[in-house]
């Protein structure tokens, strides 16, 4: 009997060697599907309804149908946290377009329904230390395409990301930060990049062609609930060489104190301070809204 | 029993309503893949080797081995045509860099090896009369993305191109094109473009961000045995207006006269000679090629 993991495909929970999917479908053959990944504590995934509404608006974007509520989602991943004995955990959901009748670029029309894929794994955050010696980044040479509706989509066309974080691998750097066309700070491959100077924090602004993060709002909303304040607005290389501090944020991983950027330290090279009160509010907030504290 | 088709999925030949692949392969997860689109004439492959070739290149662009040798990919294609009882068909070759030990962006250790699936269909081009009366296109608004390396392999990352097709198709017209971020011409959705000026052929450089078209090499090849000439140098829509006369090119629908773009006639708003002379230059080398004729 195995023990490996189980994952939830269209409606079906299966040991993940037995899942399978159509090669057809064209979420594999064009990339033409979205994803979501999710991070639970205390066996609650931290915000899911916000998950899911940017999940749908992506879906909107794309012309795409999800004939499934909410509930139903909620559902699975309750079921997959159960069958894979898991409380923390990182839940990725995968919508793939389906089976079409056609080849060709138009989805046309779909004989399967969409493929839902959903995994949780084991919950794999950096080590403590790392937040406090601080991670490290390249700006990357491949730009983020602003004119690109699918720039703001959590989409299955990860090959961009796929290769700017190679690069940051094979540079010995945690992250590769990508600029725009117009030459302005964008976002990681995995992370939404903040900047902090004059004791208040500052991100590029969605129009900047970057996906609208979940850890990106939710340090917005601990900034103005913590009368530190941020600013949505362009930034470009040399803001962030001139930053007190700067950060990365996703999901998964909180806000990450981004102290070296290609060889350049940022501020004194070492985390801040908002950083550091930054990042302890939002993994208080998960675990608070995960009902682990108070 | 079914009559549906067969496909080809790693080593196995399978009715497609039968094949299966992971779930959490790279290439649903993460668009992690590359493909080829190859027209047979008469049982024949045009320039697999050329396909082949350039799926091999764009592999390595992509740090993502593929242990099988062109032979087998013959041989596959040869066999699924003879069970799919096709002589005229569209193959299409999908490579998923397969199942992942760890999730993340970094491909790491892959479990599986790449995927490879392998389609054959019924080839279907547009009908001759298109060829006479012309084809359409409007300018898209997404543009293509030059400075990153997925520009110029043939990904499975296809939601720009599919978007910028249903934007086509939403506005009555049979392609979008692609400028660069340059505000150069770039291409289509599923095509190259080239422009006719005094008598010689115009199309842009690979430098513009565009994948290697097949059938573009080809057009180039008999341009230059006809001494009609070909020119590949930056473009804009400017050259577009100003055009004698304009085609896309694919290897399944080869020179398709391009006689409106927006709501702008190019030329006499006619198929132009030339474009007329390189097209059935195409399907004359299709056919020799593929033995049918002399």
């Amino acid at each position: 009997m195995s023990n490996g993991p189980t994952i939830y495909v269209n409606g079906k929970f299966l040991l993940a060697e037995d899942a399978a999917i159509s090669p057809l479908d064209r979420g594999f053959a064009l990339g033409d599907g979205l994803f979501e990944t999710i991070r639970v504590e205390n066996g609650r995934p931290f915000r899911l309804g916000a998950h899911l509404q940017r999940l749908r608006s992506g879906l909107t974007t794309i012309e795409m149908a999800l004939p499934h509520e909410d509930g139903e989602f909620k559902a699975a991943i309750q079921e997959l946290l159960s069958r894979n004995r898991l409380t923390r955990a990182s839940v990725r959901i995968t919508v793939g377009r389906g089976v079409p009748e056609a080849r060709g670029l138009l989805p046309g029309r779909i004989l399967s329904g969409p493929t839902i894929v959903i995994q949780a794994m084991p919950y794999s955050g950096y080590p403590a230390e790392k937040y406090e010696t601080g991670f490290s980044a390249i700006v990357a040479t491949i730009r983020r395409n602003e004119t690109s509706p699918s720039a703001y989509v959590k989409s299955c066309n990860y090959l961009d990301n796929i290769l700017v974080r190679m690069a940051a691998a094979a540079a010995e750097a945690d992250e590769g930060i990508m600029m725009n066309m117009a030459g302005n700070l964008a976002c990681g491959s995995v992370s939404n990049i903040f900047v902090v100077k004059e004791g208040r924090l500052r991100t590029p602004p969605i129009t900047a062609g970057i996906l609208a993060g979940i850890a990106r709002a939710t340090v917005i909303e601990i900034a103005m609930r913590e009368r530190i304040g941020c600013l949505e607005e362009d930034l470009t290389t040399d803001d962030l060489w001139a930053a007190d501090e700067a950060f990365l944020t996703n999901s998964l991983m909180g806000a990450m104190p981004l102290t070296r950027v290609d060889s350049k330290s940022i501020g004194n090279g070492q985390p801040g301070v908002l950083t550091g009160q930054v990042g302890r509010a939002f993994e208080d907030l998960v675990k608070r809204e995960a009902g682990s504290v108070q």
